[in-house]
């Protein structure tokens, strides 16, 4: 009964709120897509960074996927778990691990794969006639704003000596 | 010691991958500056919507957040559990229930609005000669074009239910 409702023009949502709403709006689209897969599509992405750059560190993994190194460990942890990730020492650096996927590991991310590819195609096709390479442009630029903007806020918080060394 | 690394530009990461890092990103600079606040940021963004839209429905609730009115719920529940929400039958349907905050709610959303406006402040700062506008404009094309994704996905997967939609 509640097809005819709009947005009111006059409210103050910001675009903090509407990058929320998007990440949950493509996530629910991704796992529309892999209802039934064996990653959700959060695990799909960290699978994904994994993949893509074996023996990349946990500090480089966090970010890329633009989050705290220990929520980044909280996936890499699950993924050890089901034996589908390995860590080795940093060729460079013994106090550091290199994440690289098992071969259990690439087959679970092969087999999202494909139905995550479902969900990417369905997305292209709805921007057309928006190419990939431009929205990437343009939510690349969001993200450098968000990280200068960290540090921003960091700055003004080492003024408060407790939060000061929160990475 | 991985200050230098880079990520590899033949990597296949996608739209929906730098969907999701964005979100996660922006994610982690609101609870940054949130740190110590009653609401977590996507709390916050729940909250919002009910405080800027006094008398929404769980349906459109959901449509905002971009969520399943199943996850929409959850919040709600948990903002009853705090006596932040209000329920009340619809005036025109009465098996459904519209939502406004409390008093209470709304106190709790404007303690944790000065902190996510330090957040907003600073990524507007640093978009800078971009417009919240243009931005927001942009997002909205990609929600937008995730709607119909959605769409698209949802018939294809009523057709044939299997494995046949592979692109």
């Amino acid at each position: 009964m509640d097809e005819t409702w709009r947005p009111d023009p006059d409210r103050h949502l910001s675009l903090l709120f509407d990058v929320f709403a998007l990440g949950q709006r493509v996530r629910t689209l991704v796992a529309l897509a892999m209802a039934g897969s064996e990653l959700r599509p959060d695990e799909y992405a960290a699978y994904s960074v994994v993949f893509e750059s074996p023996g990349i560190t946990m500090t480089a993994m966090a970010r890329e996927l633009g989050m705290p190194v220990t929520t980044a460990a909280d996936y890499v942890r699950a993924m050890q778990r089901r034996g589908h990730v390995r860590r080795e020492h940093h060729p460079h650096d013994s106090r550091s691990y290199v994440l690289s996927l098992t071969p259990a590991g690439r087959s679970a991310h092969r087999a999202a794969s494909t139905a995550f590819q479902r969900a990417h195609r369905a997305l292209l096709d709805a921007l057309a006639p928006l190419t990939e390479e431009t929205v990437r442009g343009q939510l690349a630029a969001v993200a450098d704003g968000a990280d200068r903007a960290m540090d921003t806020v960091r700055r003004r918080r080492t003024v408060i000596p407790h939060e000061a060394t929160r990475p």
